[in-house]
């Protein structure tokens, strides 16, 4: 019996729509990191099993897919150890490929083992898929891509400056208008914690704070507590219980409270740097915001920490986000190089674009139109038309059977083709064509010159 | 210690130059795909075993890349297998998915899958890479990418007419002159058989006749004789041993050998109607020629078959081929559905214009100036007119540190990046730019309009 066709969970097939709206994001996240001066590298789908195992913790080394040996892979197994059906030790024997988890080991992997090829500082980027054994759920998947900028082997904060200028074109080039960049520092946050005397309590600070919207400073205080945190110490950090106002002023309140931490400071001065470049040069759409409580990849990032939240007129949350990382290629022996990067979630950029109606109505790029098939002499002749148009730079095909015409205008019409041509024994004759425009019912006879266009200005 | 960066045999990391030529290559099919009415797809990297396993031959089944289950896979699995080691029987308990290895059989799926969705003739094009766990040599991959177009749901030979046009159009448009597109038809090859009295030789008669400029006809006839064909049947083929002159005295003489095969016949008829129609149509840089001993893919296809030759003066052999085939979704319960497809072979092709220099100047999209560093005011005043660059559509980027000129320019020359601007205290003071050309050593002062219509150009 035939199977019935279906695909892994998590997997998506997508269709020509897809694809094509897909596309259209990557192509301009893509032109815009070539004009910052990025330049494409791509790596490899599956990597050794050592490159990628025990870079992301625990739980990634769960969730990278494991790719079996090819041949007889158990033929040197221990017997033992398949008696015991020891996975964890098994997997290693079995097993020496994995699917990449996601760009930015693979990246430092690329720096290490290319270094004498490269110019640093050495800026790229890298449009691929990722895979994940996650759970998969609504707007999260097993395979996804991610589109990644970084830049390495410098230290300059003007990176970090252009890094917030390349958000700002490339949204407000897909017309996604009042997206908010975030900004905080890990060093601010070690100042804070400082502050608090308690290293160890900042993620459940950052998180308790998090929720004053919605739970008010004395829930907030009350979580705080709870979790260990001193009174005295929330007593110092008061001021981020009201922290409104501009970016200006939310930096002078940072600046008094951390005094007792030189870390901290450092973390306002390179903060005050960002923002000083960033009111001359100015941005185009977006909204830039200073945001104590962003703590993404903490154990990761060293100086800047970015994330991009959607319009508030949309539920999505964050659709992007990166930062400064100092030792990024250290696990692959390069020591002392200092990285700055971003990330732009493809899918739920997808997913907002698609909420707000922001994607062009020509994104797609379907045949302009279908010249109808009447017979063997009059399909030469639209073939030989065609071929001009081709030439011509316009996109045409010829329904493949003299098939019936309702048959012949249905398939236009579901592939959203614009025009149809008909060649008829009459129009054969006088070598013409005529025309007809789907959306207006409108047809005209015209010769070979006004075709072209006509097709052409669609 | 650290780890020394590696990734495994067969793959291939690709640096920018070589990322932005393949792009170049991928980007002149895929124009041409749409301009002949395909669309494009994407299927998922990894699908259920089942979809792929037996598809491809005991041979395939081998090379597919299996990737573990997650979690704990050997769980439920009996004892007894793994004492045995029966890695055969094994696999499938412990893998449920695999890697895709070939775009065809998950096209087809994706036919069946979505059917419903679908508007036939379906026309679509897909550009992914493909995974074979094959012994990697010179020019063969384990990661590769296909570039197919197919069309299903018709038996119209105007389709087979435009794939030979669409051949001919990239190749035209890559620069690749003299490419050679031969074609063939499964019919013909089963005519021959029918003649020489015996369908289980058919391969070995057309590698033998394939040596015919090497060994000459008493070599081949010698082979054949060998393999156990007749003289007798190899006196009823003697005009195969002097195929030569144009493609429609080739016809003429295939129609003479095939009259006692229907089969034979139609297939000749097939292909005179594919050439009445080319020769009308016109090629613009392709021979096209018919090679009898053309039989790649055999058990496959059913109609009509492609290969493509890169020019006589470079030594690579086929470039791209394909052919009809009369039932590619039955596996998956489609019945019926004929299909006829072309494939492009990215690395061979990519070798080729290497090898010919054919890759244009500006393949590669590297910013077109770099801006010195003279320390943060100067990099400020730099900023503000990058943005406006930008605006215009310049690739422009700032070098991050005020580090010594010498090692600025460095940077800029190893990139390839043609133009340095500088902005010292002498040109911020007069809001100009000195800006120097590379290659030439020329340099100017410039205003901000001039300097970007000096970038635009170039």
């Amino acid at each position: 019996m035939a199977q019935k066709p279906s695909i892994p969970k998590g997997t998506r097939d997508f269709s020509s729509v897809e694809v094509s709206k897909r596309n259209y994001i990557f192509s301009i996240i893509k032109s815009n990191f070539e004009q910052f001066g990025f330049q494409p590298i791509e790596t490899p789908t599956f990597e050794n099993s050592e490159t990628l195992m025990g870079k992301y913790g625990e739980e990634g080394d769960r969730l990278i897919f494991k790719i079996l040996n090819s041949g007889d892979y158990l033929e040197k197994v221990d017997t033992q150890l398949l008696q015991e059906k020891n996975t964890k030790k098994l997997t290693s024997k079995i097993s020496e490929k994995a699917l990449r988890y996601d760009l930015t080991v693979p990246f430092a992997r690329y720096v290490v083992q290319h270094q004498n090829e490269l110019e640093f500082p050495f800026k790229r980027y890298q449009i691929q898929p990722v895979w994940r054994a996650d759970r998969p759920q609504k707007g999260r998947f097993r395979e996804f891509y991610q589109c990644d900028a970084d830049v390495v082997g410098s230290n300059s904060l003007w990176q970090e400056v252009e890094f917030i200028q390349l958000y700002d074109t490339v949204f407000t080039q897909l017309g996604l208008k009042g997206v908010t960049i975030k900004i905080n520092n890990r060093k601010i946050l070690s100042g804070i914690a400082e502050v608090i005397g308690a290293s160890d309590k900042l993620i459940d600070f950052t998180v308790a704070l998090d929720k004053l919207d919605k739970i008010g400073e004395e829930g907030v205080k009350k979580e705080m507590l709870e979790k260990g945190i001193s009174a005295q110490a929330l007593e110092k950090v008061q001021p981020l219980f009201s922290f409104t106002g501009t970016i200006n002023e939310k930096i002078t309140k940072l600046e008094q409270l951390l005094q007792a931490s030189s870390e901290g400071l450092k973390g306002v001065e390179e903060l005050q740097f960002i923002c000083n470049a960033l009111s001359t040069l100015g941005l185009q759409t977006a909204n830039f915001d200073l945001d104590v409580t962003l703590a993404r990849g903490l154990n990761y990032y060293t100086g800047a920490i970015f994330e991009v939240a959607a319009p508030a007129c949309v539920a999505m949350g964050s659709i992007g986000g990166g930062g400064r990382y100092d030792d990024l290629t250290g696990i692959f022996g390069l020591k002392n190089m200092s990285g700055v990067g971003i990330s732009f979630g493809l899918d739920r950029i997808y997913l907002v674009l698609e909420d707000l109606g922001l994607f062009p109505e020509a994104v797609t790029t379907k045949p302009q139109a279908l010249f109808l098939n009447f017979g063997q002499e009059e399909a030469l002749y639209a073939m030989q038309s065609m071929v001009q148009l081709r030439h011509a730079g316009v996109r045409v095909e010829l329904y493949p059977d003299a098939s019936k015409l309702d048959k012949q205008f249905k398939y236009a019409e579901k592939k959203g083709i614009p025009y149809v041509v008909f060649v008829g024994d009459e129009e054969l004759k006088n070598r013409e064509f005529k025309v007809k425009n789907l959306a207006s019912g409108e047809q005209k006879i015209v010769a070979l010159a006004a075709l072209t266009a006509m097709l052409s200005a669609n």
